[in-house]
């Protein structure tokens, strides 16, 4: 089966040797500290590490075991039987969180160019769920114009914006835009990213970067519900950057992932001309594919995987029933272009789109 | 300031080299799995490990971020909102999450021989919490016969039971007692432990022993919170007890531990006979003391912290005013003689008790 459904880093971006080595340096260096009970809002040095690249005090970064975990604990806080606005598609994971608190769900619109700050409905918001850069599912990012009108208007109508940016870093082309928390300078945006994609899954070591206030009663919930995040993990992160991998890493993880980009976008354009529409990503882990209004993604993917390729429907991320997402970041370039062959069979015809 | 407050075990009881072997050596053997997303149950050599240890299915163990955490994925399946069995004295963590879960807690009361059982009120209970070996606060072990009692009442009454048993191993004298789980065969009893007080706390290694049913509905709930717990602890945990460290390292931990408690006990004979009464556990980390009904435990921390020693008050884990828990485990027998003498200045006059 090929899998372009697993959005998750191929094996071969895992520095499997280099953390083996960091984990062990963080344990002798600092052993003590690590394997004790400790502060709720995690390892001090990392956080002191990431309070210093986004330009903020150590008190405002909370570090969690992924970044879910934290989108819990931010929920729980904030959202539990209120409103929440999401684009649609948007990740869905954080949709089942949020169902499960009770919050009502209200989507906001979305183009090639990131959700339409103007389709913002007015009203009362727990906050906005956004992930701006090489979104989950879509691929898209949000245009620096908008980005700008979405600080103005969180400003405005006095809307708390969590912008969820674990893609960020993983560009493939172009010029880095500025993060929403930039923009804003934290005082309505909070941001969350993690180490996931840039240096492994595994580690569960996801961050938040929040008002103070908030950031304190984050960390009351994490030490009421773990007491401390496993310092073991989030020391050997620290341990990387402190080595200085993270950069060549996150250079090597690059490489290998923009050519999948590239083998997917070629295959593609090659299979599936004039049959779909997708999105062009400059980084991140997805293409996001529309065919024609007609086609019904579930079929398709009931038929794909007969033929042994695999995606996630677009539906499930609130998406239209012709939609999908393809992940590219797992499969081999190869792999990539025996599956979109697959693919491209099976929607046969070409349509008006 | 000597703390009888905290109760970690001493930083000497921590094999930092040990651990870092260990944690280099999961990662050398199983990194890809290790750095990857995994199953929301946890590492599984560790379930398989555990799963032996205990006699039952890997699928009945889920392993999670410590055993509070496990505790709140269970409350919030079974205890929002209902009422749940504790002991009174009990630990004060999982008061404040049924607290926050709308569950009512009603107490059982306990003598020196653990909980009564024929005080269990009858009724519809989410479940008993107890800690039946080396109880967090009190010191207490539940007898034999009381942990056969408390088996037949569950059966008899459709009760669950949740046994938290992290001091379980940590045993200065004496012979183990079949664990309530061991008694029951698991049908009404879900077995929590964990390897803080046995490995280290900073691991965050707790795991749970369930029914089928309810462990597929916790690795659910665990999924949905963070994706998969943080393999690399689990795996440095798993690699720990695989080079056969563990037994050695329990051995010392009991010797460092067992003079700790020992340098108390004696120091309450010497310095508090006639003033007090206290428990006298075969392990564990806590000695529990009473003093005269009229001496108020508030007052006396407020004094002994101008004079250089704390702990923590009885009336914060639902014990009487007059009462508080004495940990031996973090401080040195030296500063347990010091600490005890300061304590026993400040209570002064010998009282009847």
């Amino acid at each position: 089966m090929i899998s372009f459904a697993r959005g998750v880093p191929a094996p071969e971006c895992l520095a499997v040797d280099e953390l083996a080595d960091s984990a062990r340096g963080a344990l002798e260096r600092d052993g003590r500290t690590i394997l004790s009970y400790g502060p709720g809002g995690g390892y001090g040095p990392l956080r002191e590490w990431l309070a210093e690249r986004h330009g903020v005090e150590p008190g405002r970064v909370i570090v969690t075991s992924g970044s879910l975990q934290g989108f819990v604990f931010l929920a729980e806080q904030l959202a539990r039987g209120k409103r929440v606005l999401v684009e649609a598609p948007t990740y869905d994971r954080p949709l089942k969180i949020l169902a499960r608190l009770g919050a009502e769900v209200v989507t906001v619109p979305m183009d090639e160019d990131g959700l339409l700050p103007d389709e913002l409905p007015e009203g009362d918001f727990a906050f906005l769920y956004t992930i701006p850069t090489f979104q989950n599912p879509s691929g898209r990012t949000l245009s620096l114009e908008r980005r700008r009108r979405v600080v103005e208007l969180a400003r405005d109508h006095d809307l708390l914006v969590l912008e969820d940016d674990p893609y960020g870093l993983v560009r493939y082309e172009g010029e880095a835009l500025p993060t929403l928390l930039e923009l804003d300078g934290g005082e309505r945006v909070i941001y969350s990213s993690s180490f996931s994609k840039t240096v492994a899954p595994g580690v569960r070591v996801g961050y938040f970067v929040l008002p103070h206030g908030l950031a304190r009663e984050l960390e009351q919930v994490a030490v009421s519900t773990y007491i401390t995040p496993v310092l073991l993990a989030q020391a050997t992160v620290h341990e990387f950057l402190r080595r200085g991998l993270f950069e060549p890493n996150l250079e090597r993880v690059r490489g290998l992932l923009g050519a999948r980009r590239d083998a997917m976008l070629d295959a593609l354009e090659s299979d599936l001309t004039g049959s779909a529409r997708w999105s062009r990503p400059d980084g991140g882990y997805f293409i996001w594919l529309d065919l024609a209004a007609d086609v019904d993604a579930a079929e398709l993917l009931a038929r794909a995987e007969e033929a042994g390729v695999t995606f996630v429907k677009g539906a499930d991320f609130g998406g239209p029933p012709s939609s999908l997402r393809l992940a590219f970041s797992y499969v081999s370039p190869d792999e990539i272009r025996e599956g979109v062959a697959r693919l491209a069979a099976l929607v046969g015809r070409p349509v008006a789109v």
